[in-house]
């Protein structure tokens, strides 16, 4: 496969959608989250968020990366004014809907009701969450980071609370997200369904790696 | 779908290899990435890396997580004393191979000998690129963070050199990571194949999303 190889620095000439649109395909595939609020003045939010990662499992701590000047705001604004969300997977079946929540609602509109998806509250935890998601967390803030590079704001939150399909879960831990048919995305708008290859086994220097037994995975 | 609903605190009790499975499976799917370093004594490193994010498309940074206890310490290292490194995107047929690059290899050993792949030298980049993979980044060292939460440690890498295939780039600049046919995995050892589903025009709140034109996805 015959590659261009280009400096990065030429992408400084290109038009400035054109560039977003290819540097945000470049880290590769990413999850798909619903990111949910409630304001101090009990109004729900809900937005679409790739940029989430894993940070640790004892204590268990996820990442999400903001970018202040955008629709994320009103998201960023309630976990610092209430110290909570939730970030629940998308289903395929409902990735037009999540794209739509990236819209720019007033104040006064839900993203749940405009999108089509369902808040479930009063379980005891201030966030609300999404009753279409098989995978759901509830996070409380744990610090708050800024990226210098470019002022975007790295949100470290606990994980507190999670919802999930019992049979999804196989007995060395593992969590089968193919099972629960949730979507992944890349770039700024493209969203896909995966399909699984394989697990192996810890990896040894001196034998290769080994498929795990199917009841696995 | 009944999901079960419990405090993350129960699984203080669970068997730690359990309980690292399980939440590592939690934030979703990942890209999947051989990360590759040259030491200043010119000894080559590759690590497979899971943790890489989008942080910036102008100037365009990337996000890697390093722990720094584990056998990422090489590459750690290797970006702190040369200030350069490379990612490389990992096809579905070489899963297993980037997956054997996580062993504990000795000092004088080279993965890329070892588990299968070819570097790429003498392009006056100093890290070296991986001949097997559609996509590959060369980035400098920009900026390192250190996660309070658990001592994690950020790198952001600013891209400064992009190899990649042409004709998978559509007009509006996304890059069609299904066409190139790349991994992406989830939790400690799990690797899948992605499939499109759409991709939808700019989202406005008074319509649903519209999918994007077939030559664009």
């Amino acid at each position: 496969m015959e590659l261009k190889a280009i400096p990065a620095s030429v992408a400084q000439n290109w038009p400035s959608r054109y560039r977003a649109q290819f540097f945000n395909c470049l880290s590769g595939f990413k999850p798909l989250h619903l990111l949910g609020t409630k304001s101090k003045e009990n109004q729900n939010n809900l937005a679409v968020f790739s940029q989430v990662f894993h940070i640790g499992a004892n204590p268990p701590y996820l990442g999400v990366l903001f970018r202040p000047d955008t629709v994320e705001r009103h998201s960023l604004k309630n976990i610092r004014e209430t110290g909570f969300f939730t970030l629940n997977h998308v289903p395929v079946s409902h990735v037009e809907q999540a794209h739509h929540t990236a819209a720019k609602f007033a104040d006064n509109e839900s993203e749940f009701e405009k999108c089509g998806f369902t808040p479930i509250m009063n379980t005891g935890f201030w966030a609300p969450f999404v009753e279409e998601s098989p995978l759901r967390l509830g996070l409380s803030l744990h610090e708050i980071i800024e990226i210098k590079a470019n002022n975007t704001i790295l949100v470290v939150g606990k994980i507190e609370e999670i919802h999930f399909l019992e049979s999804a879960v196989k007995k060395d831990g593992y969590l089968d997200l193919n099972t629960l048919n949730v979507a992944c995305c890349t770039g700024m708008d493209a969203y896909h369904a995966t399909e699984k290859i394989s697990r192996f086994n810890y990896a040894e220097t001196d034998k290769k790696p080994e498929p795990l037994a199917h009841n696995l995975f």
